[in-house]
């Protein structure tokens, strides 16, 4: 068994692929794992996988990548949603355009191989596909209506997927992450940025910035649950979607108090103190159109499983990426 | 004022251009009509506007079509859905790249103008961008699953107009046509095509082919109801839509057996004695994963309007495209 993972180099990326060095895919160990990404860091894993370094949108990479033919290919690169908003053309032609190419350059493998060749590739999506209004829960039957070029192009996404499944030229599906909290690692330019380092910050001891009001309510899984995710989409048995290939994670809906408190039960009020809020109308006018809280019963069905609670989160980065130095 | 109509050549697109030719649109006279196509009848309506012949996915095509700047523009064009299951590469790249390529250009021209240039295009959609299974009427929050090329695309469609107008290069929005019935002339490659046929065969003498079970329900407006929409979208106050820019146009809900019935109170038990049942499970198979029926509640509050029943439809045909001799 092939692996590829495309955006290997990330912090989600990263992760699976440490998880799947250390303990294979579903019981299975990889013949091959390909990590795909504009750079990586050292590897501190298990076994040598292969650093690929390139740009998915780059002339002839996609079908570089494709005629490696794995037979399961995770799919994580993306321009995050305040780049894609800042630079229209960069948010489509990479999310959208290099996603539609990739799929294509699949199909052609799966052509030239006179069917044999049919990877499963597990797609990210986000649940920035919604777009409000929204119902308190949102159900697996919600339209999608993306306010961002960053979910339109996450729904392109699963549309090809979907399509191209249809049509049997691949096996694949597309998993809406919650917002992963905590992030390890800096701020990125993800308007979602502040949710991890509102606890992040203060665990290392740095001023965090609050930009909303902390009864804001949001959707949140780990890093952890990312990597569970990803590798059960890995592994299921994709006719159970009966042809709905785009599902809603699992997480924890809760609001930046409910945040502050879980942050305060792990490292107490000077942690807490550290947190700054500095409304910023900007980043709370974009956050004002994010889904609250969803009801994910056919991924919950399938298997799919996440945090229960906030502490929970907080404590998955306290044990596997705060510095144990630091440890509250 | 300019308008192009792009698949003017075509059956809802020539009815468009003769109603705006003889009515104006919306209480204006424009001061061009440009009508696009691979091909036109000859022209029999007022006025004389511009028979343009080309194809929009032929290189540069679309950017010259963009560059005529046209205030108001139609997008009617599309590999019909049996065509598009047939041939995945002419779907996704008529229906779905020309599409983008098309609104890319208009961006541009949006871009080169200092953001003067801001067309309003109203993106013909269908009720195709649905998969089941379904409740029994379909609101408009009900998710897009389509199952098959030409929904997928149409879906596209819709993304990209909903973006780029989110962005302020255009003012657009999506009308999800119901089946549109009775269609006059010949049958087409559509696999709803046969919803026409029962009507239009038997008033014309001629035997028509009934592929499924008179029990099928199905979604269905007038070619003059489509017409409507189309005029009303390219008036209607966008602002009203809240950011969401695709909706569910209204029509009428009845069975293979109710229409039926409108054909016989309109012409008699012999035409209906020209319907002739010879069940085609791969017909039959399509047509189960249809809509078949909707409360398309935001298009009727923004004041889109369709046929109360199936009378009306039948009614329409005999007096607006079946030869006078003919009529029952």
């Amino acid at each position: 068994m092939k692996v590829l993972i495309i955006g290997g180099g990330g912090m989600v990326g990263r992760k699976l692929a440490l998880e799947i060095a250390a303990n294979g895919l579903n019981g299975r160990t990889p013949s091959e794992l390909i990590l795909f990404d504009m750079g990586h860091p050292e590897w501190t894993g298990a076994g040598a996988p292969e650093l690929a370094v390139g740009e998915l949108h780059a002339p002839g990479e996609a079908q570089r990548l494709a005629a490696r033919r794995a037979d399961v290919i995770f799919l994580l690169a993306a321009v995050v949603s305040g780049d894609a908003e800042a630079d229209f053309d960069k948010g489509w032609d990479i999310n959208g355009r290099a996603t539609w190419t990739l799929i294509e350059a699949l199909r052609r493998e799966h052509l030239d191989s006179g069917g044999g060749y049919r990877p499963r590739l597990v797609f990210t999506s986000s649940i920035a596909v919604f777009g409000g209004p929204y119902p308190d829960r949102i159900g697996d039957e919600f339209l999608t209506s993306p306010q961002t070029s960053y979910g339109a192009t996450k729904v392109l996404g699963e549309l090809l997927v979907q399509d191209h499944s249809r049509k049997g030229f691949m096996d694949g599906i597309s998993i809406r992450l919650p917002t992963i909290c905590v992030r390890p690692g800096k701020a990125n330019l993800a308007a979602s940025s502040f949710f991890s380092g509102i606890i992040r910050e203060p665990l290392n001891g740095l001023e965090a910035v609050l930009p909303v009001a902390d009864t804001v309510r949001h959707w949140h899984a780990s890093p952890r649950s990312a990597v569970g995710f990803l590798i059960h989409a890995a592994g299921l048995d994709l006719d159970r979607l009966e042809g709905r290939r785009a599902l809603n994670m699992p997480g924890v809906s809760c609001t930046v108090a409910e945040q502050i408190e879980s942050l305060r039960r792990a490292a107490g009020n000077d942690a807490v103190a550290l947190i700054k809020p500095r409304p910023d109308e900007t980043v709370a006018r974009i956050v004002e159109g994010w889904p609250r809280d969803f009801a994910p019963e056919r991924a919950t069905s399938l298997g799919f499983a996440a945090e229960s609670n906030f502490d929970e989160i907080v404590g998955i980065y306290i044990r596997e990426d705060l510095d144990p130095a630091k440890r509250p």
